[in-house]
This record gives C-alpha cells, sequence and structure tokens, in this order.
C-alpha cells in the first residue's frame, strides 16, 4: 500500500486550523493509484456474496460506484439529508458543532440484502455508524464498512466495531 | 435503451411544484441496468483515446467514476464550491434564482489532456459549460459532454454544440 499512501495529499489546516486533511483526489487522478486501490478492494470483497454497494456522499460514490459495477451488484447512494427525491429514512449523526443526517431511500435495500458499506475516509465514524443504521433498519445485513482510508488515533473502528460492524480500510495514518 | 429508460423513475413535483425529477437511483440499484449503461458508454469512448474523466458533483461521480477505472485513466472530480481542498480555478453559473460556482484543482488536468465531461443529466446545460470552461482554462481538450439523461426541450445540448462542444446521451425524456 506504499504506493497509494504516497499517492494521498496531505493539507494542513484545511478545513480548519488543526487538521491535516488527506485528500484523496491525488490518489483518483493517477490511473495506477485508482486501478491498484480498486483492486485490493474487488480482491477483497468478490468472494463475500454482497448484493449491493451503498456509498456515502459524496466521496464515497466515487469507488463505492466502481466496485459495485466490478461486483455485478447495484449501487445505492446514501446522501445527506434533502437531496434524494423519493420517500426515504433518515439518521441523525452529531458534528464537532451540531449534528447533520443521512438519508437512503426506503426501496433501495430488499430485506435480507447484503450490504457493502463504502467511504473514503473513517474518522470519528459518526456517518459510517448511521449508514449502518440506515441498512440495518431497512432490514439489510451490513458486510463490512470499507474505506480507502483510516485515521486510527480517532478510534473510528472501535466505535463501529463496539456495534458489532467490521471494518476494513487500505491506508492508515497515524498521529491526525 | 428501453430498458434503461424504464429503470428511471420520475417523481413529480420534486425539489418543486411543476418539475417531473428524473431518478437515477432505481437505475443504479438494478445490477443488469448499471452493467448495461456503463457498457453502452464504454464501447463509444473505449477508443477515443481519452485520458481523463472528470465527474461533476454529485452523481456524476457515480458512472464518471466506474467509466475512468474501466478506460484504465484517472477520475477528477469538479465540485460545487469550497468542497475541494487544494488550490482550485473557480466558474460561476447561473441558476433560475441567483447563481452558484463549480471548482476543479488546478493540478487535476494536465495541458493537453483529452478530457471526457461526465454528468447524470442534461438539463439547460449552465454547469456542464462551467465544466467545460473549466477544464479548457486549464488547456485540457474536451472530448465530449456525455450524459445518462437528456431533456431536449430545456435546449441543453444546443448551448452546448453553440460553443464547440460534442455532446452524447443514452436516454431522451421528451416534453420536460
Amino acid at each position: 500500500m506504499d504506493y497509494l499512501k504516497e499517492k494521498i495529499r496531505t493539507i494542513p489546516h484545511w478545513p480548519r486550523q488543526g487538521v491535516m486533511f488527506r485528500d484523496i483526489t491525488t490518489l483518483l487522478k493517477d490511473p495506477k493509484g485508482l486501478s491498484q486501490a480498486i483492486s485490493h478492494l474487488y480482491d477483497r470483497y468478490k468472494e463475500m456474496n454482497i448484493n449491493v454497494v451503498a456509498g456515502i456522499e459524496s466521496r464515497g460514490f466515487i469507488h463505492g460506484a466502481i466496485l459495485a459495477e466490478k461486483l455485478g451488484v447495484g449501487f445505492v447512494p446514501i446522501r445527506k439529508k434533502g437531496k434524494l427525491p423519493g420517500e426515504t429514512l433518515q439518521e441523525e449523526y452529531n458534528l464537532e458543532y451540531g449534528s447533520d443526517a443521512l438519508e437512503i431511500h426506503t426501496d433501495a435495500i430488499n430485506q435480507g440484502d447484503n450490504v457493502l458499506i463504502v467511504d473514503d475516509l473513517i474518522a470519528t465514524a459518526g456517518t459510517s455508524l448511521a449508514a449502518v443504521n440506515l441498512i440495518n433498519r431497512l432490514g439489510g445485513n451490513v458486510i463490512e464498512c470499507s474505506f480507502i482510508i483510516e485515521l486510527p488515533d480517532l478510534k473510528g473502528r472501535e466505535k463501529l466495531e463496539q456495534n458489532g460492524i467490521k471494518v476494513f480500510s487500505l491506508i492508515k495514518f497515524e498521529g491526525d
């Protein structure tokens, strides 16, 4: 994963002072980097009997959609509130200041579907846990939450695992 | 394209009274629909010597990223203002009331890159034209603007073609 990690650009103090932002766009625009990242993820998931890939808005749409198409399954977007036009379920999650909410179409998941949840990065896992709750409320089985980047110091993995959810990431940045 | 068109859900009066919203999520979640749509697009673009696929936030990320990976090229996100962490160029575009802006990282495109611009739907083409301008300002060649859905009555194709840009769509909904 050294090549992939090198392709992640770090932008200090964005979106605010003190945050080291891990920018995935420099990996995505690199054909070899994009291809390698997808290849690792596809190899991991191709035998897991996944029926649906759910990507979290909006960076989770990018490799989530690629994975869905390669696995031969459907892609479901999990979006910020007010973006999906059909009937939705909503889950709130806490931010540093205040809260926000994710939504999913109520007809997006069938009872018993094996769902892979995808986002670009796991930090505190607030959004991931909201996404898990949405899938569970629709009767889906969350097979795993899958990320390109993990910030282990922020303990998102522990939060998901305490809720019985498996976690996978390609690259870790310690000390964030 | 009949199968693909059937898989698009129409939601009347969303996001406001009088609009027939063409919802692509019902196509994306259908494995056969997703696979067929991508197959048509891949067949069209595989011989066009494209170097980069640029997807417009956020539904353009979905099939744009899939196409990029299948073509073996990089994927570049074009985002709403304030979302990209690095140095950006910005282009404003008009909305029905007021205006908004798109941004691209200044290092996302190299001089002479052959760029395919992707979004889910073309209506009046305001956002597409802003995306074209961003690519041009970075020295890229826009090979084509590619959409899943076209609303021909809103004349977006004419607007792009008047600017020398080729346009392709998989499905047309007349009378919108």
